[in-house]
């Protein structure tokens, strides 16, 4: 089993925190250095970090930032409350900055930074070797001598510690020679597909084709896609998956179709204490996101707009969920236990 | 029956053809002197016109203004095939042309431009009637007291020479007091439900909720919506129906959900020379609608895109055809024969 690469880095952890500024992609490679917790959130909240994945990795370094300033575990409490709170709906976020509060609260005050810093990096390097099995899981579910792949938003290294998730399933058959293409949605409102997915993929040399939202539809009926690989930002008891705005319609007609979709998701996204996709909580995002083309003003602001950021699938429209410990098969209340119990 | 009335005009024909450039919108409400047959291919095919009845009656004037120029048959004859062939997805265009051609034809050389005025003018009148009739049948399709309607792109006055064809039947609601909602996807990539259909809705002071094309999943699973309703650019004998991408994923997850989807379009649009769906013509279009956001350059120009105009909805999933002449429900080749033979 070789190691698949990639050459995008969205994080660096040196003297301090550094973010690629994910809402200047692609125009720009801009680095922002977190400067504590407070500031995190507020990135988190803006987008310039995103990926349930990622989202986790990012708050775990920033509550090891507070640690370095601070042993105070009443402030170091409050910190990690606000960094779980940042986004509602992608669980990696709490429970990533639970670990390394755990961490802090066992160790001596003394030892609670290097407690955090420790705790911080180990979640960062799991999720990268979970990225390389769930790559290499995933893409012994197409056996085909050329695979096309459907993907939507980001999952890649934008989104994950690693190679990504659905889009370490695209790299690994890429680096096996079976990629025959990857068909990425644009992902309206902030366009995470068009600006990210397209982007990481030239980086790496990948065979991308974008399409709008909604031309899913058509290409699935096409019968040129392989399977639809996607990410999840919390997969609940009974296997329902919460992911970016236009999974569920996605699922749909994948089933429509006969293509098999696939949650690709490290073992940090499922939510065994969430029974199911009702009990999800989506966030709603301002209206603005999607009344606007980037800086441009298109609909007057008094104009009401629904704009959830994520939505759920049901379990019986998931053709397998791929995580680092296997393939669950079917999706049910059962095999999600027995992965992630 | 009472007339409804909108505040939208499209199209003026008085000394000459202007046409409201529908690219600007909603920005601004500039008017273009249409010259000839050439210029309106060309405002045709760069959008600055739309709307499969709208179009048909640009079409039409556009051949008056040649046929006030020249009474020479060929020359008539290649304007003519030059406008009918503009773009190849929406019957209407080249069967209003055809008409205005079949006019002059028949009239003597020195009444071939009255002929052809004339026949422009009652193409337009005709369709405008046909709205009102579309308009008053589709709303009768809703019982409620409050009736919410998801839409997309557009259909409206923009689209037509009248109140519009699917919001036509929304207008026709609010003038009945029984407009709940209407919910109007954005319509990526050129954003005719953000840009044109709220727009619209705005200048009769119709509720309007603006959706991300993927959100509209989500919307359906909600159960806020009473009937997805729609236009048409092309329908097959068989009753498929070819309109704006996306249409076809609003009709799967709207037979999902148990919500009626209702095209609504003129006898204009109806093609029973065309066998089935898989006859009718596709437009695919430049990808740099998708790469760019407006005038702003989002995606490389060498990554590939997939961007069909249109895609095709079979008719099991069209619950309903309202056109002047009736209800076509259900949705067959035979209903729809007896509708539009």
């Amino acid at each position: 089993m070789t190691t698949v690469t990639t050459r995008v880095e969205p994080l660096r952890w040196g003297r301090g925190l550094e973010v690629l500024d994910q809402r200047q992609l692609p125009w720009r490679q801009a680095w922002i250095e977190v400067r504590d917790a407070a500031h995190a959130v507020h990135l988190i909240r803006a987008l310039a970090v995103r990926g349930a994945p990622l989202l986790g990795i990012t708050a775990a370094y920033a509550l090891a930032l507070e640690a370095l300033r601070t042993r105070d575990l009443p402030r170091l409490r409050i910190a990690a409350g606000r960094l779980a709170a940042a986004r509602p709906t992608a669980v990696n976020l709490a429970r990533a900055v639970h670990q390394v509060m755990a961490a802090v609260e066992a160790a001596r005050p003394q030892q609670r930074a290097s407690a955090a810093v420790q705790a911080a990096i180990t979640l960062h390097g799991l999720d990268a070797v979970a990225c390389q099995r769930i790559g290499e899981l995933g893409a012994r579910l197409f056996r085909g001598e050329k695979v096309s792949i459907l993907t939507h938003c980001n999952t890649g290294a934008l989104a994950t510690g690693g190679i990504g998730t659905a889009l370490g399933v695209v790299r690994t058959l890429h680096a096996q020679g079976r990629l025959g293409r990857v068909f990425a949605c644009e992902a309206r409102p902030v366009l995470q597909g068009a600006r990210l997915t397209v982007w990481e993929c030239q980086q790496d040399d990948l065979p991308v084709t974008l399409l709008p939202d909604h031309a899913a539809a058509t290409l699935l009926a096409s019968g040129q896609v392989d399977g639809v690989v996607l990410g999840a930002d919390r997969i609940a008891a009974d296997g329902a998956v919460a992911n970016k705005l236009g999974t569920y319609p996605l699922a749909v007609l994948a089933a429509r179709h006969g293509v098999p979709l696939v949650s690709a998701a490290p073992l940090s996204t499922f939510d065994l204490a969430c029974p199911d996709g009702r009990s999800i909580p989506i966030e709603q995002r301002d209206g603005e996101e999607v009344r606007r083309l980037g800086r441009h003003r298109v609909v007057d602001p008094s104009v009401p707009v629904f704009n959830p950021a994520f939505d759920v699938t049901p379990p019986e429209l998931v053709s397998a969920i791929v995580c680092e410990r296997g393939i669950v098969r079917p999706v049910t209340r059962d095999t999600v236990r027995e992965a992630a119990g």
